[in-house]
């Protein structure tokens, strides 16, 4: 592949959303979030793509030379092998969660199209809208409501900080909240997905692995827990006489790193809002979101039923914002992008001189917009590129670029696999094992398109 | 008085800043400010008063009908009888905390004019700016920098909670940072202030008294604890792995509350800010600003002591915002008034059948532009109107009609003594106690203006 097409849309991205810190804010349906749409349409014009918006809003650029349309190719059984991310971030994000994704996206395709290579099934590249919920607090927004995971009623009723509501956040963008809901047409398009992500922990580093395959993402999810209280004057009011939210809201923070710790799950409270929140008044209302992951299921939701316990305690109402039980990507399908990746027909630089133990296949805390494809049926897997600093939602989070560049390689060869000759005949699933690469990593491998 | 006068001007002001919850949010220098500031200009035009701005930017309404000008009265020794408060409100306050003052101060004028008062030295009425620190953070701006207690770098230097600093907050309202500071002049013309404020607790319901009158502010401050952490991913960032900013916070909340039931003081936690702020995301700063008063000086400040030390374990730094200690207003001034409204020259049924028991002397935890002026060297008073709630900075706060009306009867009362005949000839402080009264009540009672 050409290196120079990913620098090159890396460069383009990096001023946008960029704030003091060096992190990002690139919220949903914001200014920020309609520089980065418009990014992805150019590029999507530039490779000469086929654009479609689905009914969430969520960008695809389709690559299929026919016989037909991509719905014919669907309908004759050839469904889309699709790869992507999204181009949201958290609060003074890092750069590479969820871009990285993308942009090695559109550079397999760019790779794969250097090398010759000709899909038999259209091959796709998506943008998720608002993966994070950084803005109005549900992540994967844009799979959930696309699948039905989310009803476009709860969707639209959310609302940010300043009380915009979904809806209303649409309109401003422009958009009409009347046609967002689900949108099962552009779900049969999907025969299969890999997201491409960063890693979220240092893993990869003590394996010597540039990139990796995932087994599952733990089950996830966000409670949100709202004190009350009773607004007074912080100078005159008797201690005994108060009614201070703010009190149960500290002993909820406590208690959730006790109860994780005790029961082996993470729990994080990372936003709080007060009412009315000057220094000078007590507090009459404070929400905290806690989220709350782990490896076991039944020790997640206890943590959740014990913390709700004790803030019920103080009068707090507990809401379930968001709960994701163990998705376990497809098996058949990550164990067979390791084989390819493992296959040698790669450039084995790139992915490590040994690659057989340089590719692990590895379990994460983090959701993803592949987990909510998962959940709804559609063979989805997951390549993670190594991440040195192992920290994420934050400036800091990283990858070399070598080893950007190896994720690329690595997708691009997962991709030609899945679209290549064998997928032909595989009506309405993944193809099967054993297909022979189409390498993409360098001229010197003739691959499969060039040979057909 | 007309009671017309102060309904009127109570209906004009209460949709100002007004917010869904029923409470207001007047911040200084915003569009609501600049409402409240054009509100006082034009209640001042109504009669003919005279309207000077200080280097600050408070509002002054001068009443002197000569011989000379104001501050040829004053270089006469004739300095002013002021009285007033504030327009500005905290997130969600009442309608009474600070515009009762101001309104009453305008009405309380109506009355003496309406009685024929003629006074011996200027009386003013004036609107200090930015009282509540809602949005910069200190308390009573306009009163510390006009007197020199707050440096105008310091106070320029201030931000609210999108970055924008009182400097460049007075720009975008059309004002001048250069011009903005200390205003010795303006000090200079202050004889006497005495400020009418809602209660803020529920003495005085207790005590069956309208109408009360300030013996001292508890010594009071606010410390910024700033609380270090390193953002990450909460899904994918083992326990042992954090530095969770939110962790200290929350200790330093429940310590609070300790501490301070075991010094007797009160300790409040009503703001925090934390960073980046996403529910996904650990935090990496987190800011609580903390509120302590009490009775006994050294109490507070060894309660700030333990908390910062406590809060210091977790990396903390802690910044004092603001501190300033008990403030005794003058006790001969305070007797003086008091003795003005149970002289039985006032209308008695307005404050209480029994006036001697109903005219309480009380200690506040509150602070006032009256406790900076008073600190200032100014003699100064403050007159309290009984609150049946005892709620303050929230929109229950409240104040009987008849009680503010007898709040009008008092002040008016007050400033007529102070303003009155005996004042001439009492250069440079507050006249001797045991002035005739100016009745201003009701005009079966001849007042001294009428007599002269």
């Amino acid at each position: 592949m050409s290196s120079a097409t990913f620098d090159g849309m890396w460069a383009d991205l990096e001023p946008v959303g960029k704030v003091g810190s060096g992190g990002y804010r690139r919220f949903a349906w914001t200014a920020e979030d309609h520089t980065l749409r418009e990014w992805f349409a150019l590029e999507v014009r530039r490779r000469g793509l086929d654009l479609t918006e689905d009914r969430v809003g969520n960008q695809w650029a389709w690559w299929w030379d026919g016989p037909g349309s991509v719905d014919d190719a669907v309908a004759a059984g050839r469904k889309g092998v699709v790869m992507g991310s999204h181009l949201d971030s958290v609060p003074d994000g890092g750069a590479f969660d969820g871009p990285l994704g993308v942009v090695s996206s559109l550079a397999a395709v760019d790779a794969l199209r250097e090398n010759g290579f000709r899909p038999e099934v259209p091959i796709a590249v998506v943008n998720f809208v608002d993966e994070e919920g950084a803005r109005f607090g549900v992540a994967c927004a844009g799979s959930r409501v696309l699948t039905g995971a989310m009803t476009p009623e709860r969707s639209l009723g959310l609302t940010d900080a300043d009380g915009i509501s979904v809806a209303e956040a649409l309109r401003a963008a422009g958009r009409s909240p009347e046609s967002y809901g689900p949108d099962p047409e552009t779900v049969a398009r999907i025969g299969s997905f890999v997201e491409l992500h960063v890693e979220q922990g240092r893993a990869m580093v003590d394996l010597g692995a540039p990139v990796g395959v995932a087994s599952d993402i733990w089950p996830h999810g966000r409670w949100r827990f709202d004190f009350p209280g009773e607004a007074n004057h912080a100078g005159t009011t008797r201690l005994v006489d108060r009614r201070d939210a703010m009190l149960g809201y500290a002993e909820l923070v406590l208690a959730a790193r006790d109860v994780a710790t005790h029961r082996g799950c993470v729990a994080t409270v990372g936003k709080v809002l007060v009412e009315p929140g000057g220094v000078n008044a007590i507090p009459s209302h404070v929400t905290g979101w806690l989220d709350a992951r782990g490896a076991d299921e039944e020790q997640v939701k206890a943590l959740v039923a014990d913390l709700a316990g004790r803030s019920g305690e103080h009068g707090a109402t507990v809401t379930e914002e968001s709960w994701t039980p163990t998705t376990r990507f497809d098996p058949e399908l990550a164990g067979r992008l390791r084989d390819v990746l493992v296959g040698g027909t790669t450039d084995g630089a790139a992915l490590g001189s040994d690659a057989e133990l340089s590719v692990p296949v590895l379990g994460t805390g983090a959701g993803h917009d592949a987990g909510i494809l998962a959940n709804a049926g559609v063979p989805t897997a997951m390549l993670f590129v190594r991440n040195p600093t192992g920290h994420s939602h934050t400036p800091e989070e990283h990858a070399e670029r070598d080893d950007c560049h190896a994720g690329v390689v690595a997708l691009a060869a997962c991709v030609a696999d899945l679209a290549g000759a064998s997928s032909a005949g595989a009506p309405g699933g993944v193809p099967s094992a054993g297909a022979p690469f189409a390498g993409a990593s360098g001229s010197t491998h003739p691959t499969q398109g060039e040979a057909r």
